[in-house]
């Protein structure tokens, strides 16, 4: 894998479809936090100690490659731009918080984008799994799998009493966030999504948008994830996250089919004219771009739009983003220019495609 | 010419392309109204009075097509549905006045719709003759050949102090109505127009939305006609209208190339937009319908959207009115019904170009 593709494209394969309720969850996403035991933590480590956490984690490179014959990539953020980091953010390969600095800090990356290891993030390592759908468990064994080599090679902070320790007493324990995207238009659309919301914090899940902790749900795109680490083996976070997105999938197709019996040309009619709008805008902001897309996600799914890939979709999330934006459009920072230049991709894009018109 | 096409085509004469003026002024018409002597005002006229005027224009049919060889057409307006009668309101080729009663009522078309001659309206006669583009003189000249042919077969109710008796004293003397149809879009986006319409005020003019008296001025069209009739001669009250014609059509000329020059990206994006919604919305109201249309008129007006013609423009003006829809579509008279079925006609012109992107 190069790094310039990493950048560049913005395909990554946790979009790819076909994957289980795919048409409401986006994908799925593992998170495990991981220290070692002879350094502290990045938070009060010294930079030669980043740096040794860093030198240490890219020695496992060989490893990794061995046990599951993928290539890995070792990128320390240094090497990268500010803009080619917060990319990667935007494509969901590591965290907002990650990339703040860079002295030290590395990413290891999978050449298929599905696995990346954060090293010196709030912890030493924080080994994320990303997959299409509503797949939790698999993402999670692919992120064991990656953890015991890891820590194989690796003494990790450990207490027999609480489990694995880390910077953040929320992590403590397991270390495990999981979390699924979800994509809720018509919960939305209807106002029920408040209520979903609700039962999902009383069932101590956090819901958040599409770019984790603070930031809202634009594009109708919904995270949810487990607040608990400790007092749960894996297998039950796992289990009762698995069963919460469930839920909401179904909800969110009792509320698709409900609409389509009671306001389907109403509903084609909304889908419809955001498609027109994202097929011929000159100009068209980030958040705009999102609920336009959503509204043509949904016409997608509903099978009120043919001829569509619903990938699109997933590729325009990543390749709207304006730092993505910015660099496809050769270091733009204007606004206006990059608004401009959003709409010329999803133009280009969507125009690929001969649409079916009923 | 068949009653049928002159019910059931949106076209009229006056929409062709190519008129001077043509990318704003869209039509001009001038109204002539005269009275028989002998028989009491329509409004004092009872049945047998109404229906003896009637007899007698019916009898001037083959004297009028003798001096122009057209074809006229009788049509009493008992023979048409309500419905049928509205659609003639809408084509500009009767009055919504005329139509409301239809006992003694008649209409006489040219079979090119460019001659009218309303029977039995407010005042015995009203002889309409429109025009594409600025063009009241050339329309004044017709208006007047017609009137000569009625003239040399009628006896007039005339005075010679006064000119033209009629039922309405805001129309003796000369009985000369003269009005334009301009497309006013960038005057209303730039919020110039009203200092427009006050000078046109000022200037003993008449400004009023497409369908006359009391209507709104949707879709940015505006109808500038002269207030007086007594006291000028045709020549002068053409002359003055004609004037301050070309003077708005010059200030709107002068606003599109600022706005151009200022903001074309924004405009491109507005008018894009307009066009994306026209082409892919599956319900829209007819104010909304007209809304939008302005917007695509004014991006061929500016060759921002190339390969449309204008008159397409024209046509859906008519095409997408309430009565002419429900004829279309087979009586249908729920509005929402009728909301779907005007986006599906609009659909189907538009993608009947292929346009071309920048």
């Amino acid at each position: 894998m190069l790094l310039q593709d990493l950048l560049d494209q913005p395909q990554v394969s946790w979009m790819k479809p076909g994957a289980k309720d795919g048409d409401i969850v986006l994908s799925s996403r593992i998170r495990l936090a991981r220290n070692l035991a002879d350094i502290p933590f990045p938070g009060r480590a010294e930079a030669g100690q980043l740096q040794q956490t860093a030198d240490q984690i890219h020695q496992s490179v060989s490893a990794l490659a061995a046990s599951d014959r993928h290539e890995y990539l070792f990128i320390p953020l240094e090497q990268l731009t500010p803009l080619d980091r917060l990319i990667l953010v935007e494509k969901h390969i590591t965290s907002p918080n990650h990339v703040q600095e860079s002295k030290g800090r590395a990413l290891l990356v999978r050449d298929d984008s599905m696995v990346s290891i954060m090293v010196n993030e709030e912890d030493h390592l924080r080994v994320q799994c990303m997959m299409p759908g509503a797949n939790l468990s698999e993402a999670f064994a692919l992120a064991d799998r990656v953890d015991d080599v890891l820590e194989a090679e690796h003494d990790y902070a450990y207490s027999e009493r609480l489990g694995y320790l880390t910077s953040c007493p929320t992590n403590i324990g397991t270390g495990l966030r999981a979390s699924a995207m979800l994509h809720l238009p018509v919960l939305v659309l209807t106002k029920q999504i408040q209520r979903v919301v609700n039962a999902a914090t009383q069932l101590g899940l956090a819901v958040r948008g599409i770019y984790g902790e603070g930031t809202e749900a634009v594009g109708n795109i919904f995270q949810i994830s487990n607040q608990l680490t400790l007092g749960y083996s894996e297998a039950e976070i796992i289990e009762n996250l698995t069963s919460v997105v469930q839920q909401v999938v179904d909800q969110e197709r009792a509320a698709r089919s409900a609409l389509m019996a009671e306001s389907r040309s109403l509903l084609a009619d909304r889908i419809w004219r955001a498609y027109g709008i994202l097929r011929f805008a000159r100009s068209i902001s980030g958040q705009e771009a999102l609920a336009m897309l959503s509204e043509v996600r949904l016409g997608i799914d509903l099978k009120i739009i043919e001829n569509l890939p619903a990938e699109i979709f997933n590729e325009l999330l990543v390749a709207t983003r304006p730092n993505f934006l910015q660099k496809r459009s050769g270091g733009e920072n204007d606004p206006a220019a990059r608004d401009r230049y959003r709409a010329e991709l999803i133009r280009e894009k969507l125009s690929a495609f001969e649409i079916k018109q009923p």
